[in-house]
Order: C-alpha cells, then sequence, then structure tokens
C-alpha cells in the first residue's frame, strides 16, 4: 500500500487528513507516497515547538548543541544508503544525491565543528567588545546575542530535500532555536525519512525539530516577532511571505533565497588551448546537468568573449551530445529526469519564452531518447543550450528555465561583460573562469554588488575548485534583488541570525559577569 | 516673506512645485515655513546620486571618508548655535538641542573616528578570515564587503530632524553610498538649514548627499535593489513601505524603527530610602519630559513593585508638579509644547484611549499653564500620568502617546514583571533599576531577546549613566517586533548594512590580494 506522509510534532507521528496527492517516482511514474492536504494544526505546532522545544534548547550551552550535531551527522552518514535509495525516485543520480544527501549531512558536521570550535561553552554569546561610555570608567556597553524565543519556520524546495532542511536546521539549532520544517510536496517523502531516522537518534531533546507534511494553510498566519522565517523558492512565492501581513506587520526576521540567473564568464584572457577554455565548457556543462539543472545556483548565462562565441558553442554541444539521460538508478547514466512532469512542462514553456530572443543551439525541449526508463512516463528533458548575439535583448536577463537549460552570451570588452552580468538583478552565484589576475579584479569590483557569491575558476585552483553550483557551509548563500536579498550559511554569520543582539549599558562589574 | 523650502539636487537648490503647506512655530503659531508638495523628480534625484554620487564616494578610501565626516563635524558645530535658534521653533529647549544638533553633530564625530580607528585606507573591506577549502591549498574561500551601487534613501521622523539625518548618513557616506534625505515636514526646515551649512562647507562631493523638502510621492518607487531605505517613524508607515511592491519585489534592504512602547523596571530589591529609587522617578520624569516625550525610546511602561506603587506614584507626581511648562526660549521653562497642535491632539486622544484601561493620576490633557507663551497658540500639554492596575490590562501595551504621558503598571515578582514587559511586543529600549545583580541578569536574560538596548541603572553607574532614551553611536539602536525589527548604529554594524557581503572563492593568492 503506498504510504501516505505523517508530520512529526508533540513527540508522536502524526496522520493528516483531507483529499491526498499522488507524489510520483520522477523516472517512472509510480506512486511513491501519498501526500495528505491538512496536517497537525500550524498553530499547536509553533506553540509546541516554542514552549517545549525552546526552553530544551536553551538549557544547552552552544558547546552542548554543537556535540548533538556532530553525533547527529554521523547517525545519518549511517543511513547514507537507505536515503540514497529514496533520493532516486526525485529523479536524483548518485552524483545529485551527493550534493543533496551528502551535501546535507556534511553540513551538520561543518556546523558541528564550527560551533564546538568558535562558540562558547555558554548559553549567551558577546559580540565584539566592551565600549567605554564614560571617562571616569563605571559605565560601559557591550552587545550580547541571546537565542530569540520563537521558533525557526523554514520552507524549502523540492530540489533540495535533504540539504535544504539541514542547512537551515544546523544553525538554528546551534543557536537554540527550534526548527519547524514544511518541505515541497513533490520530493517530502525524502525529508519524511531523513527525519523520521533523526528523531529515532534518540539525540535531539523534544520539540527541537518538527515536521508538517502538508499544505502551509495557517502556518505563516501562527507566528510571531520571536520566530524567524526562512525561505528557498521562487520569486513569486518569497514576494507573497515577506508581504504577508503576519510577516511584515510583526517584524518577523525573513529571509529569503530565490532561483537567480547566474553567470559564468569566460575572460577576454582565454584562447581555446588554454586550460581555463576546457574548464569553462566542462563547468557550464556539468552546472546544466548535476540535478538535470535544478539548482537555484546553476548557470544560466554563459557570457563568452564574441570572437570566441562559436568556438565555446561547438566545444559545449559536442560535450552535451556525450550526456546520456535516463534512468538515474541506471549504470551509466549522467543526467536523470526533473522531479515531476509538471516541473518538465514549466522547462518547455521557460524556453519557449526565451526562444522569443535566443537561438536554440543544442537539444529539443520535447523529445528526448532515454536509458532505461520509458520517456513516455518519465519527466526527461534533454539538455538545451540556446544563444542570443543581442546584448539588449530582455529574456535571458528574466526567464529562469528551472532545468538543464543555459544561454551563451557573446560580449565585448570587459565592460559589457559586467554590464549584461548585472542585468540578472541580484545573483546567487557567478564564475569568472580567467588566468589573468587583472581580469579577475576588475570583474570581482564590479560583480560583487551584485552577487552572493564569486569564483574565480582557472589552472591553479580547478584541481580542488568546489564549484560554481555547491553553496559551501563556510561561505554565504543569498544574493540580493532577484535572488531574494537573504543570507544563508556563511559559518557562523547564519546562526547569528536566530539570535537576537542586544546592546547592554551596566557597569563594566556587571557586564564583564554576562559572557 | 515667509521662506518656501527647497529641495537640493544636481549640485542646486531647486523650488518646489504645487501648493504649500504652513509649518507652524510650536509655541507661538507663527509660521515659519512653507513646505511645497512636490519637489524635483525623486527618480531624477536617485539617478543622481547613484551616477554621480556614488562614483566619487567610491573613489574615495575609508579612511578618506572618515576624515570628512570629522571636518564636517568640527564644521557643523561652527554653526551650533545658528541651529540652536531655529530647533526653538521645532518646540525644543536647549536641554532638547543638546539631544538632536548637538547629539546628531556627535554622531558624525564618533563615526569619524571609528572609520579612522577601525577601518582600512582601503575601498574594500574584507570579513573574517580567508577560509581554506582544500587540503591542497591552492582553493580557499573568504568573504568581502562593497559599498551597494545604488542610494541610501532615508525618511526621517519629525522629532529628531538634525540627528536623525546625521545618524542614517554618517554611516552611509562612510560605506561610501550616497545619501537622499526625506525629512518628515513639521521640523523640516530644520534640517534644510543644515544641509545648507553641510553643503555650503564644500566637503562632500557632488552627490553625496541630497534633500527632498516635498512629500514623498515617486519616491520609493524609484528604488532598485542596489539603493537602501531606511525609515523611522509609525509602524503603520513602515509596514507601508516594508510591503510596497518596489521594496518587496526587489529585495530592497529596508530598515525600519518605530516608535516603541519601552518600559522602566524598578527591581524589587529597592527601598524608597535606596537612591534607585530616586533614580527611578528621576529617569522616569526626565523620559517623560525631554522633547515633551516625543522620543521612540522613551519610557512609556513604568513597572514598580505593587507595593511601593504607591510610594512611586507619590514621588513622581511630586516631581512633575514642579516642572516648569512653555515657551521653549524662555528662561527657566523645562518642557516646551509637542511639535504641532495636530500632535497634541493626537496624544490628547492616546490618553483617552489609556483611559479605558489605566487611571489619570497626574496632569489634565485639556488644561495647562504655561511660562512665556499663549496656550491658545501653542501646542502645549500637562505632563500626563496613568497607573493601571490590572496585569491584563491591554491598553497601556498596545497605545502609544507620543508625548509627555507614562503609566505606571504594578507588578508582583520578577517573573510577572517579564512577562508584562514582553506584551510590548518588542521595543527599542528597557531600563532596569536596580542594585541587585542577580535581578539584574535575570531580567536581562528575560527582556533581551524583546529589546535592542538594555540599560541596568544603580547608584554604580549613574553618575555617568547616558540615560534609558539616548541612542549612542557605539550601540545598536532598534528593536524586534513593535519596534520594527531593524538595527541602526552599533558602530561599523551600521556602516556593514550598506555593503553587500560577497563570498569570493579563489586561489588564496589572488584573496590576498583582494584586501
Amino acid at each position: 500500500m503506498t504510504p501516505v506522509l505523517r508530520s512529526y510534532t508533540h513527540d508522536t507521528w502524526q496522520d493528516g487528513n483531507g483529499p491526498t496527492k499522488p507524489l510520483l517516482d520522477a523516472a517512472t511514474g509510480e506512486t511513491v507516497a501519498l501526500l495528505p492536504a491538512t496536517g497537525p494544526d500550524p498553530a499547536a505546532m509553533l506553540a509546541h515547538a516554542r514552549q517545549v522545544g525552546g526552553p530544551a534548547l536553551r538549557a544547552l550551552t552552544f558547546t552542548q548543541r554543537a556535540a548533538i550535531l556532530k553525533d547527529l551527522s554521523k547517525y545519518l552518514r549511517g543511513h547514507l544508503e537507505e536515503f540514497a535509495a529514496l533520493s532516486t525516485r526525485t529523479g536524483a543520480t548518485r552524483r545529485d544525491t551527493a550534493v543533496d544527501v551528502d551535501g546535507g549531512i556534511g553540513t551538520l558536521a561543518v556546523y558541528a565543528s564550527m560551533g564546538a570550535r568558535e562558540l562558547p561553552d555558554a548559553t549567551v554569546l558577546p559580540d565584539g567588545d566592551t565600549e567605554p561610555l564614560g571617562r571616569g570608567g563605571t559605565f560601559a556597553g557591550r552587545h550580547v546575542l541571546t537565542p530569540r524565543l520563537g521558533a525557526a519556520v523554514q520552507i524549502n524546495a523540492f530540489n533540495f530535500p535533504v540539504w535544504g532542511m539541514l542547512e537551515k536546521f544546523a544553525p538554528a539549532f546551534l543557536a537554540g532555536m527550534p526548527s519547524v520544517v514544511k518541505p515541497a510536496g513533490q520530493s517530502a517523502y525524502l525529508t519524511e525519512l531523513v527525519v523520521r531516522r533523526i528523531i529515532e537518534s534518540g539525540l535531539l531533546p523534544e520539540g527541537a525539530l518538527s515536521l508538517l507534511c502538508a499544505g502551509p494553510a495557517g502556518l505563516v498566519d501562527a507566528l510571531t516577532p520571536q520566530d524567524t522565517l526562512g525561505f528557498t523558492g521562487s520569486a513569486a512565492t518569497a514576494l507573497a511571505l515577506r508581504t504577508h501581513p503576519v510577516v511584515a506587520g510583526r517584524s518577523v526576521p525573513f529571509n529569503a533565497e530565490a532561483d537567480s540567473l547566474n553567470c559564468s564568464i569566460l575572460g577576454p584572457d582565454v584562447s581555446p588551448d588554454d586550460p581555463e577554455f576546457a574548464l569553462f565548457a566542462d563547468q557550464l556543462v556539468t552546472e546544466m546537468t548535476v540535478k538535470a539543472g535544478q539548482k537555484c545556483t546553476a548557470i544560466r548565462r554563459a557570457l563568452v568573449p564574441a570572437a570566441l562565441a562559436d568556438t565555446v558553442a561547438d566545444a559545449v554541444t559536442a560535450r552535451l551530445r556525450a550526456v546520456v539521460v535516463g534512468h538515474p538508478g541506471h549504470e551509466g547514466v549522467d543526467m536523470g529526469p526533473v522531479v515531476s512532469l509538471a516541473q518538465r512542462d514549466e522547462v518547455r514553456e521557460a524556453v519557449a519564452r526565451l526562444e522569443a530572443d535566443a537561438k536554440l543551439i543544442f537539444g529539443d525541449p520535447e523529445e528526448i531518447g532515454v536509458v532505461g526508463a520509458d520517456p513516455g512516463k518519465g519527466a526527461f528533458i534533454s539538455p538545451i543550450l540556446l544563444r542570443c548575439d543581442d546584448p539588449a535583448a530582455v529574456a535571458p536577463h528574466e526567464v529562469e528555465a528551472f532545468g538543464p537549460v543555459s544561454t551563451l552570451l557573446p560580449y565585448t570588452g570587459l565592460d559589457q561583460a559586467a554590464e549584461i552580468a548585472a542585468r540578472g538583478e541580484g545573483s546567487l552565484a557567478g564564475s569568472i573562469v580567467t588566468a589573468d589576475d587583472h581580469v579577475a579584479r576588475t570583474l570581482i569590483t564590479a560583480l560583487a554588488p551584485w552577487h552572493g557569491r564569486l569564483l574565480v575558476l582557472n589552472r591553479h585552483d580547478a584541481a580542488e575548485s568546489t564549484g560554481h553550483g555547491v553553496a559551501m557551509p563556510q561561505l554565504v548563500h543569498g544574493g540580493p534583488g532577484r535572488a531574494g536579498g537573504g543570507e544563508e550559511l556563511g559559518g557562523l554569520r547564519a546562526v547569528e541570525h536566530h539570535l537576537r543582539r542586544t546592546a547592554i549599558q551596566a557597569h563594566p562589574g556587571l557586564l564583564a559577569d554576562l559572557a
């Protein structure tokens, strides 16, 4: 019998209600699980997290919380193959699963060691030095960071059912805030499995983690000024949440990470024989095909010197021709399907909009030969490469095809490259592929205000590069404008988002006691 | 002839258009200046700031910008008496002017020295250490802070025409962002005078400071993701700005500082003979009367141990009886009028709403004897003290009378005191008046998540205390929930709000070059 997903709160797995929605295997179309329309009352879930989870977490020191995260990452690593097997059903190859599942558990481990190394064995975190406020030395000020008294509500996207949860949970837990997780429907069964294992581990205090496998109705309405709201997904939903009367009216701290039209720029110094040429083409194909291009950080715009545009087009299409699309569990398959037939339709529609301004130079959005699966049943789509020679065109800078799709954009001169990059109106990640430090510095200066993260890729660092699309726990993830204006990860910066900074003014003797 | 206020942009003072609104002397009702309905096109003002002011500021290093701020603070100090004379017309006594004008110039000076001392002679600010991202040492990550490429739009409140401008301008300028200032109408003539002197000083690069003396129509619509928006004022306007389609839709960084229902708590350890008893009563009366209570940080809720409530009420009313209300320029006057007759009416209305739950124990909102002015023409109102013995009452925790008004709230036990304080749903500032460190620590822990700043006041620090209501440049100003959820000042933290944090991944050699 097909399982109906359950929610977790009040120390219990709870059945949902109402009509259920089938969640289909991305490659076979078989039903993996059923998602109920409604779950436990979100207001009651939040109240439980605040009243039971919060006090339990605040009673622990940062060091104690870090130790729990470390044990939890080890425990989950022991279940990796079970998670990987289910992950396949979302359309993920083993390479894709490494980014989501291994990457999520790795993020827990990194936060565990940062917490152990850099945070005190205390419940209050001093922030900065004591500032004298009088010449006599009897009055001074100091900032302290204390956990917010609410719940950290986390609304995640379908493309990272595990990493998306764990990268938000780890900083909140370390800060001392309980998490209430709302996964996206399409891949919620994988999130549910991981939460089951987390709960079974017995490592977490009661109330520290709740899971809502159902529609979101009532969740945002129940927020208070002491809660935080983290969201990953579309710009439209981010806007709806940001302007929600409760979020805006109660000044609920809100962090959005929205898809963006990230660029990769091939430096004008690079010739086809330079290693940077191949690095650029290889990285572009990787970003197009990992998770079938369903990454908020994927390269949507590939900027190349106009004189090299044909050569780059040839090199990239040659590589794309070699990509094997098929069942993600099948030996030799490079790229699986997108998550659902609906998602495939959205990608096709976006490609059609891009074609208003750009020429399709590789792939057919309607046709694809697949290995080990029935193309009539799975959500398969070919990698698609477009090219747009008009620097004034609009679509490549506005339309995001959230699949294996990218557009080549020829440019003339660094100024124009920077200007084209900025037309994305804010991105999560950008790559600069050059061995010329002057080019790198010029583009870094021009692009930094528009980007959350910039990668300079060349022969000197390629062997160890973590890649354009991978958000590292140590580094900020998020970007301005279209990317949502938020900031996730970035080491302890992400922990601070769940703490309240308060200036304390007092006699220096009392201030010294506080930390 | 009564002057019509002008706006400053494109290196020129520009006349406004449309019908004008008279701005009246708060004490005499005479017309001080006329405010035009519309000014220069806000979109063109922002474009000029971005295209002329931004590049000029970004060409300077942090050290150079700090030096300009230092010279500017000295220059403005030379015009202090001119500013003070005009400040009187807003209703400000010389003591009130010290908070606004001297305080604003002092804030410039503090940012100048922090910039000189703590920021590099460079245009990029490194943030944190280089993080190794590979074992071979060829790939690493580092964060840099670079100025946003837009304008810092600053919408200020009537009660701090000078400090409100300068405390927002200083961090933006230091960061390398041009400011576009929109003062509140009632006291805009004082802001305009100070901007005249700033421009005349010749110290600022063109485009670094623009002034809009007119209605705000079109200003917010012209914002882009590279701009920032700072606001001080009512919660209702903060909400409208936060949910504005351009602000929310383009993820424009928004900082709100809204009025809040700040508390001062007399510790249960204090007896009437202790110095803390007088410190509590004195500070309460100061906060009620400075700027006629028109401070976002003023004490609206005075929490006292129930057993001492009558004694406190007597002590405070005795002090209030000695307060001389009158023309702010008149010798011996302790408290001037509120800013306008409309503001006086709003205060009266709020007092009436408070009286639903609280008893008036000092002052008559309709009647006041004044010195050196005609009570029929000026916006005079008596200090008003109320008392509410019902801990479940609603009004004292929801209604803000933005004038010389406060409510005594008896409590029983520290838990109840903390609970009552939290009912303000987020405050800018709170005071804890106690000589018992255990009481102080207990209340700090309970109140910190609800406050931007907490002051512990007692015999040990009173001589040097800067007071409950004064926002210090070194310390965070802002609070959660009702207070707007923003963060101004706080030393260099405020500068960082105008910079974009970007993670750079590259070979460590290149990263070392960046800083």
